[in-house]
């Protein structure tokens, strides 16, 4: 998949969450990613929490507690928990090959989702789902903010999250691989969400609200899968679809 | 259920949403809130948009449109897509008996959620469902800020939302009128989500992700549904945890 690899951009810039999931999860994960500073508030909460105090044992030379009014000055308005990080490294992947997997694999495809509100949600939903890595387009969807980041609550350090730069390339590399594509999509040939089945490799693939799947990159799929609607409201926010569809597949395979 | 029936609190407040989802849902409930105004960004995409304009009709002397530099420096920061509703009128109800209901029912019951995003989300997942109302303690839950009215992106003008002063009392009068109560719970007691009959009638209660549901009120629940966690991570967040649950429902009662 070579001409297919986006470089992952900005290597070094500095990323920054807070509150006390997303740090565990990033002092959890081993030199995956270079703190730069862990600071505290003094005497908060924070400070009496034990998995916390064991993983800050690593770490002492980049913790700093701050006085209420410092911290408070710096990030008053933000949800800290009293604890917030600073970290380098590449959160985004190139995108490897799958070939060799069998039995059960999923991709998430975020095609042109562009509320990190949004994608932030949708990353700790499809780790909590099992899924087993997230592909984004380099271009045409939110990147990689720290917004993204904190509303994962950590979850980014524990599933992999690929860039391409052509989707509709990916797709067919991934069904030269064994995947069979399907759209979460409103078409006239889509399928109830829950009629489709998701055993086997499988990329699910989802658009933003306004937009949808590109045409391109629906056409490339090979179903369509529909959240019928009950209320008078044209559509459900593309987090909660996306936690519908993850949620029906684990449903099926748990069945088996 | 008299003694249980919270007053409805600020009756002539005056609440403020925009975009054209909400709009649409808030100018097409005919009566059901009082209109103060609609202000309109001059020669913006929603002055084209045939809904709204069809719609506009009925509203002639409450409509003004104002010019770029005044529209943006009302409501610059905000993604109105040009158009912002000011209105009044109760939003939420007190509850009525649900005795002579009959057949697949659903109530949501949503308690300690304290963060709006959350909460507007849920109204917007739980119409989409097609559940048949929200109940909310008056108490111990984020109230209906501008906030969740407009994450709702309009649904909470077609689904009622209930308030109560007890939510166990609440519990009690709706097992009498034969309702099942789920709490959607991680409980040593619980069944995976999947597992669960979510037919006739029944009432589904979510807690916040932080404090869950306050322990008297599951305790009143006949049932706890498990969502369980494929990753690393603690959980779900309660919004994606409710649309999961809620669209398993819906499976259900399609199947059948």
């Amino acid at each position: 998949m070579a001409n297919n690899r986006a470089k992952p951009k900005v290597r070094n810039e500095i990323h920054q969450v807070f509150g006390i999931n997303s740090v565990l999860a990033i002092l959890s994960s081993k030199n995956k990613y270079h703190i730069q500073i862990i600071e505290i508030l003094e005497k908060s909460h924070v400070t009496r929490n034990t998995d916390v105090r064991e993983l800050l044992k690593n770490y002492v030379s980049y913790t700093r507690y701050l006085d209420h009014d410092i911290f408070n000055r710096k990030y008053g308005a933000k949800r800290t928990q009293g604890i917030v990080v600073s970290f380098s490294g590449e959160i985004v992947k190139t995108l490897q090959s799958f070939k060799e997997i069998e039995g059960n694999y999923c991709l998430l495809i975020v095609d042109n989702v562009t509320d990190p509100q949004n994608f932030g949600q949708i990353i700790r939903t499809a780790e909590c789902a099992g899924v087993n890595g997230i592909i984004i387009p380099e271009r045409n969807s939110v990147g990689i903010t720290d917004t993204v980041l904190q509303v994962s609550q950590g979850t980014f350090c524990n599933i992999p999250i690929y860039s391409v730069t052509n989707l509709n390339q990916t797709l067919s590399q991934l069904k030269v691989e064994d995947f069979w594509a399907i759209a979460v999509e409103n078409g006239i040939d889509a399928k109830p969400w829950d009629q489709i089945d998701y055993k086997g490799k499988v990329t699910i693939v989802i658009g933003s609200e306004g937009q949808g799947i590109k045409p391109l990159v629906l056409k490339s799929c090979d179903f369509q899968a529909t959240i019928p609607m009950q209320g008078t409201t044209a559509s459900l926010n593309v987090s909660a679809a996306t936690a519908v569809v993850l949620f029906e597949r684990l449903r099926q395979l748990k069945s088996d």
